[in-house]
């Protein structure tokens, strides 16, 4: 049995598996005559592998608790996947759990897994082929606008997760 | 001297400019064994052309106050950009002035010009080359994802106001 800590994502400790979508440190700056600030390119989108198209959609997650048992993990193969939180609240949290897109076996997630606790208005993007686990909204529902790819191919890979892992606080 | 009406906006009525954002009429279905709700591809992200690649910013646009007076429109003529405002209220609301991509000069724009009176969680898309006045929050400070265009070229069409054109309600 695994049992998972919950580390506190920073823009570095997130590189491996993408972008961690965060005002904190982000280059800004006036437009349109000082009346707007724009925080500049939070992220990248990457979806335009064989033919992909990006779109912007909307995930209402469940609520789970903590502890979480992990049973299963996904990837997308040609493109990245984004989620933004739709809140103002501080207090609102969901976990990200991934694994390097180097992976290929559960052994191999499974001795590679990085789970974050993620607070407040702060994003992830997923970059291609990064395995992560399906949302995972803490102690309430959730909505997230999410951009990800459109397009034809297979862009998810899932493998079930029969070791015993565990995630908690 | 002209005066706007505000309208609600709606997909049809908005649909010569763009997307509305909205979960009302959006297609949806459970994803991730059912503990996740897909609202489906709100809008396109369209800014490809001339080597563009999407990226995801955020807008903090200071308040606005009707009645209000329109001095300059926009427009990004390789590219969409997506507005969604980040809030759970109900009550927050955000001024959309556009005139069709057609339009070349600002008499064409003064003639064609639709403001709309957006409310709650709903974004919009600017479709590629449709005149827009940059974003008008009212009442209060407001947060908005936005999705546009990184690339090579000019993306930016600019043209002052002269004739006296108010919004009010």
């Amino acid at each position: 049995m695994i049992k998972l800590n919950l580390v506190e994502p920073s823009r570095e400790n997130f590189a491996p598996f993408g972008d961690l979508i965060t005002l904190d440190g982000a280059e800004h700056f006036p437009i349109n005559q000082g009346s707007t600030e724009r925080f500049h390119a939070l992220s990248k989108v990457d979806v335009g592998d064989e033919g992909g198209k990006p779109i912007i959609s909307l995930f209402r997650g469940k609520a789970f608790h903590l502890p979480f048992k992990l049973r299963v993990m996904e990837r997308h193969p040609l493109g990245s996947q984004s989620f933004i939180p739709v809140t103002t609240s501080l207090t609102n949290q969901y976990l990200v759990i991934v694994a390097p897109a180097t992976c290929q076996t559960e052994e191999e997630i499974t001795q590679n897994l990085h789970a974050f606790l993620v607070k407040g208005f702060r994003g992830v993007t997923y970059a291609k082929g990064v395995w992560h686990h399906p949302l995972i909204s803490l102690d309430e529902e959730q909505d997230f606008i999410v951009v990800d790819r459109s397009g034809p191919g297979n862009n998810c890979d899932e493998i079930s997760i029969t070791q015993e892992i565990t995630v908690a606080n």
